[in-house]
């Protein structure tokens, strides 16, 4: 298949994670995707796969909170020439700690992570697709999103920024044929994170009670291939046995 | 195709129409699809257009809002033996008046009709369902089930109470298997009902203002296609143009 | 203190209740109070403790769910001739239970009585104070008018609809001088009615973890006294150990 | 009267504005109140009318944003001696763009302003009252705390972010006696800022659609009084006939 269109995944990591998911995903789909992230030998890992199963992916390594990285990562995909029809943007990091015991360093830190690399990533997106007037914007929101609880006060204050500024950009950018879509991760993601960074309550899931990467990507893809006569800008994915 | 599941839609009315166009749709996945409404004449022109199409459907006249209605229509379906696979109640009715117009009846009848059968909806289908473990169950919500605007409180009184409905079900039966969602219409169908209802309204969306049903039941089947690990339990639609 | 301004309180049950104690309130602030409730004998518990405490009251027995009984209230508040300052629907009925287990009247009282008495007392209230242009009409909402969960999915459908209908009559009629409030009760009170349905789990909370009726009637009151420039329709009222 | 307790306000600018009124009004209680804001001859001018109606104040100049500045400021309040009983994080920086063209800087000031500071402020200000269990924490939130809007969005993503704090802070506060709460404004506030800023559309509004600073105090001030088994965490406040 010749490539023509172009995809982009920010925050991509370890293989078992949902980034790499959603990358594979779309290059199956056809999409040159274009894989960034800031180790270099997770996103080479990645790339590997996609091409092992006939995809086509570019690796840029970049901390989606330096605005330098992030146009770095658009004046790739823009030298390449083809159209993009889908990004997301699925950074997402998440430190617990009681809340006198936060220092300002990592509520700042989380902030960048999950919400100001976003809007970086949102500028260059919208500008790359706004002369086409097509293209989907997705941004990985939680469980958080919704509801602040501690010890997860300052993921939830970033991930509700994030939320936002998200529905800002959709209900600026829509009009001008830009899907943009916030999902909510209402559970824990059967992937190498989790596991390593929550073992104990990762394990206490059970297998049934883990999101599974593929059907995440595939929930992605359809609501990519939306008509814009019926567009979804918010939509939650949870386990059938999480409890909510 | 050999029939080997079943469907149904209650709130099927004019054929062009998201109840008759979900019918359609389900059924030319393979499911034999039983379509209940009020009209008779309305449910033969949509059985008619869902035969002509290699379709397998049964036509049966049910009130949404009579117990007995509701059960016989389950009865009906249970005798065909097909283990049921989708259910949607798509009761959608909407009749805007100033707060201190509103009879006592018109109140009672929006609730009764938006809620109180999906209640006896609901009871059926999860009833069908739960021995197999598996199944969709769907709403149809609208703008007025987030917020209440006159001259539609009532109307989204009545949408708010199946909302919280559909999320109490969700949490009851999702670890059951039965996968609940609540849709969110927000903005105008292209269809006979808006048309004919708020017609002035209807032409000043303009057609890329409207929501275009075979769009808005793609999007259905999808979430119906979801892996239990990932499921959506509510999500929002609305036409690229709506502001919101 | 000679009577100037009337109140109404509908929902009036044990005299260690809420209702009581909003009517207690209202009187000691020289307002002629109408209470009004199904059980004549409370009622009048209620009227002697007004009256021991040199407030005026109105005993009339009603059934929130009956056009007419609520009509007859108002008939009895317009023929006293005093300017209604305040209003408070204050019907909160609860019947938990497993949705398959739910009667289809269990379903339907619940919401007659969580909503459509609502309703009712909201037509007349406003009806009475439009003239005036002035005037507060309380509603009082739960938990779950936010969130619908198991076993009490009936009981949030009702409040739901409950608080839509409360925030479409703060649309219409703040513009017109009527001061609508939804308030979310979240937690338990300390009242009979809580000590007798729930009794484990009341007695789980310990003093310290229950509402107090004092307390939520001294907000209901300074809400009532907000200056029009700077009105609350929504807030939320617990106890500070309740978990949220 | 003699001093006995203590009120800060960070954020504390034109003599007409909210940061004023809410230390004009808690001194006017009794408390000592310190005024906090970037203007020294602002801050002067709030404390010789606080000092003229027979309040006690001192003024501290500090930049929200700034650690050290926060630091520094309750370092003082600490040497005072006196018990801290109320706190208003009144910062709410505003400048409206379309996504496109708003900087890295302003998307990250508005954040630091509205939300940072709020963090830094709440450590400081936790630290203080926890040794007491007791004491108020209000933050001063905004229509687009709830929904985000171009051109608000970098605001709107702050303001979401500084709720979802209140909110985790509530959580994780309340029940070791410190009443944390989350004010929505929802309107144009009667004082300079607006009429600077926003002016046309102050003017728009005519006076009786702008809401009075002195109401707004009242009403933090009738929270702050509350008793602690029927906290408030989340009010709104609008003008009677602000559009919702």
């Amino acid at each position: 298949m010749s490539e023509q269109y172009s995809g982009v995944v920010l925050g991509v990591g370890p293989e078992r994670g949902l980034g790499a998911m959603l990358a594979k995903h779309f290059a199956s789909k056809g999409l040159h995707v274009f894989i960034a992230g800031r180790s270099e030998d997770k996103l080479n890992l990645v790339a590997d796969s996609i091409r092992n199963s006939g995809g086509a992916t570019t690796v840029i390594v970049a901390d989606a909170t330096k605005e330098y990285d992030v146009s770095h990562l658009f004046a790739v995909i823009q030298k390449r020439g083809l159209p993009l029809h889908i990004a997301a943007y699925n950074v997402d990091s998440n430190i617990p700690s009681p809340l006198l015991e936060t220092k300002t360093e990592t509520f700042t830190t989380l902030w960048q992570q999950n919400c100001l690399g976003a809007f970086l990533f949102a500028k260059e997106t919208i500008a790359s697709m706004k002369p086409n007037q097509q293209g989907t914007l997705f941004f990985t929101g939680a469980t958080a999103s919704l509801r602040a609880k501690p010890p997860f006060t300052a993921f939830a204050s970033a991930k509700a920024a994030l939320r936002a500024l998200a529905q800002g950009l959709a209900r600026e950018f829509s009009p001008k044929g830009i899907h943009v879509v916030h999902a909510i991760i209402d559970g824990v993601i059967n992937g190498d994170r989790a596991e390593q960074q929550f073992s104990e309550y990762y394990k206490s899931k059970g297998e049934e009670g883990l999101l599974k990467l593929e059907a995440i990507a595939e929930t992605y893809w359809s609501i990519h291939c939306q008509h814009p006569s019926a567009w979804t800008h918010e939509f939650d994915l949870r386990p059938f046995k999480e409890p909510f």
